[in-house]
């Protein structure tokens, strides 16, 4: 029988679930606008207020992914490997991670995105990078992983045309909050973009997807479910969003610390968190058995430098200004440059993550419309974390401006951002959860 | 603060209740195409899944009403009445106790639809009087009320325009089957039009737009809340859907029932059931204290011959052929008259009302597509009612056509929905439930 969308629409209005030739039907038709918006509207508030089981996610996250182009990475050697974040603030590991893996002998194809309403995006910062394109052809992109090993780039060719569409239709209708519809847009992107070994990393808390660490587990688990139903090597990491990773928020000052990061002058959060997803990559592309192993291999192409050889492999490969890793002054440099001064004292008790990413993006770091242009010299650096005593007067962050009246407007609204308490207040945790096919490891 | 649509939607997606300022933009912007269709479409399988409390079900209800033109009949001495039915078959009590209302001194200013899939449109009846006018202008038909104390037309100017919207994309969507929804629709057609007393007759059983009893005396009291809470005068009969109304199907045949009702030729179902929604019309009306002093006012109208006057009285009055009153034969008659032979021996237990009134439109006295022309002639005369016993030959009906063809094919079609069992069978309830305001009486 051929399905026609009233009686898929009813079907799921019922609380029943749909068959893969129902869903494909759907995912079809939502490419190729052979069914209506408002149909796909009524179908999506359906499936929001009724649900789907895993296999029907499976079945969607499958059909968005084949509407459009599947890349094809057999030609590289080894477990192509990824990484997806969704979405952090002051939150480089990719620029970290990539290279370090590849040096480990994993090789890294990512295919990136850009900053997105309150959180950065790989592609920005990698264009702070003189020079650095983003915009391979698929056959460029394979030959340098099959070269050197890794590679970011922007997506390429049409992936997932559905989800393209879906995703215009639920934000606009109040139907973005639903764990299968963002479990399988995410996914079918990752699917249609070739890896064959994926790392996730899930945020949770404030200014994360989802805002608990129980529907941030139940998130990962669904998107863990849907790569090895689709063959991929999967694990998710469940990591804290209750202040930004890095101290760096902003474009050229976050690649200024991945490259900190990789030449070994500084430790922290940031470089904990990288290793973890790191250390799984290298698990994925069958280079370590235990996450002991796979840190091992990545501290000690860290300390070796082969890392960072292999960034500035990398970004010359893409025809970007590789000389940034030995003198970061090459990066973009702000005009002005004021410090943030606590106003009470006490200890840091909570960060208001969102208010800082959309701070940054506020004063030209992001995008509110997709034709304003960034300025990658601008941002922030944090000097104090979540925990730490601070007194009167002692610089909270410095911020990197265009102008003093940026500075002065984003000094305030750091300084309302940081709640400052007398009482003494724990560190955050970073990792919360590990959540691989068959078992959740809360830790 | 002005309302967005987005936020609307997240609102009732969530469970929660929307407030008058919401309810009427999202009404007002759907009658004026300020909200797309895919966000309407959103809303409506949110209403679906999650309801709408009384006192939304009647702001939706009065913002569809104040979306387009309100019929004042204030003009009109009396408390104008009307009746509403949610679609018979075989129902032509319209016809019947309209002029028997009238005739007891309450106005009914009624307007009225056309046949909709298997079910029977007054307007379509009314039409197969040669000259007959349906489309009066509203001077016209106010005046003609005054004159005469009855008038029945076509829906005239731009009655609730936001429950024209709503309800094209409901049929899309499959959001038709939402009780406040339904509810709302119905009503806001009625509250436009002007009527202070409404009397409705919601069907139930199969056929209906309610299967079960329980549904549709909750549809029945949603619409009498509506109403009373818009300041009309309510009360609903939910009444049975499991064999039609009448024994003629048909227009000229549901006339011609009609006059044989109103000139004491038949008793039967029909008159029971006219007898019963026309004495609340007359309480609604002031006329009458009780059912019981309202019908005993009905069949004095009936006895007098003063209900067959007003009927004949407002055909002219209307432009039609009036003679009809006093011979039938002058309504159109069909070519082709064929009995259809029970095939076995026992009594009716059952009828497929649906499949009887398909078989009338298909057989020319219905409309397919909105441009088919009606046979007025054709159509269908019942002779046994549900628990009648029958021999093998016995006349089931007697089918009326405009061919061989379509007799033969209307002849299996009704051998086909009434299922004959040898044991015996009661005769169906006409009347479940009498729903008011305050209190709902079983029967």
């Amino acid at each position: 029988m051929i399905p026609d969308i009233i009686s898929i629409i009813e079907k799921k209005k019922l609380g029943h679930a749909l068959t893969q030739e129902e869903i494909a039907f759907f995912a079809d038709g939502a490419a190729h606008g052979t069914i209506r918006d408002y149909q796909i509207a009524a179908l999506l508030m359906a499936i929001r207020l009724n649900g789907m089981n895993r296999e029907e996610t499976v079945n969607l996250t499958l059909a968005m992914a084949r509407s459009g182009d599947m890349v094809d990475l057999s030609a590289i050697p080894g477990v192509p490997t990824d990484k997806h974040s969704t979405g952090g603030v002051g939150d480089t590991t990719t620029l970290i991670l990539a290279p370090l893996v590849a040096a480990c002998g994993v090789p890294v194809a990512k295919m990136s995105g850009r900053g997105l309403g309150h959180t950065g995006g790989t592609l920005d910062k990698l264009e702070s990078i003189r020079g650095f394109r983003i915009g391979l052809s698929m056959a460029e992109f394979i030959a340098q992983v099959q070269r050197i090993g890794v590679s970011v780039i922007g997506q390429t060719g049409n992936l997932a045309p559905a989800d393209k569409e879906l995703y215009a239709l639920r934000d606009v209708t109040s139907t973005v909050d639903s764990l299968p519809l963002i479990a399988s847009s995410i996914m079918s992107k990752k699917l249609a973009s070739g890896a064959q070994g994926i790392v996730l990393d899930v945020k949770t808390g404030s200014g994360a997807i989802m805002h608990t660490l129980r529907e941030s587990i139940d998130l990962a688990q669904a998107m863990v479910h849907i790569g090895a139903d689709a063959g991929r090597r999967m694990v998710a990491l469940v990591t804290d969003m209750g202040e930004p990773l890095g101290s760096h928020v902003g474009n050229a000052l976050e690649v200024k610390e991945a490259i900190d990061v990789l030449s070994g002058r500084v430790q922290g959060p940031l470089l904990t968190v990288s290793l973890a997803l790191g250390s799984y990559m290298l698990m994925a592309g069958g280079a370590a058995q235990t996450p002991q192993q796979g840190e091992a291999l990545l501290r000690s192409a860290l300390e070796n430098g082969s890392g960072l050889a292999k960034l500035r492999d990398m970004i010359a490969a893409q025809g970007g200004d590789a000389r940034v890793c030995d003198d970061v002054s090459l990066l973009p440099q702000a005009k002005v440059r004021r410090d943030v001064p606590a106003l009470a004292p006490g200890y840091l008790h909570r960060m208001d993550t969102t208010a800082l990413g959309n701070t940054a993006q506020r004063i030209g770091a992001g995008r509110r419309e997709k034709t304003d242009i960034i300025d990658y010299s601008v941002g922030f650096v944090l000097n104090k974390r979540i925990g730490d005593a601070v007194q009167p007067g002692d610089a909270l962050a410095t911020v990197y401006c265009k102008n003093e009246e940026d500075a002065a407007f984003a000094i305030h609204e750091i300084q309302s951002a940081i709640a400052i308490r007398p009482e003494q207040a724990l560190p955050l945790k970073l990792i919360h959860a590990i959540v691989e096919v068959d078992r959740i490891t809360e830790c």
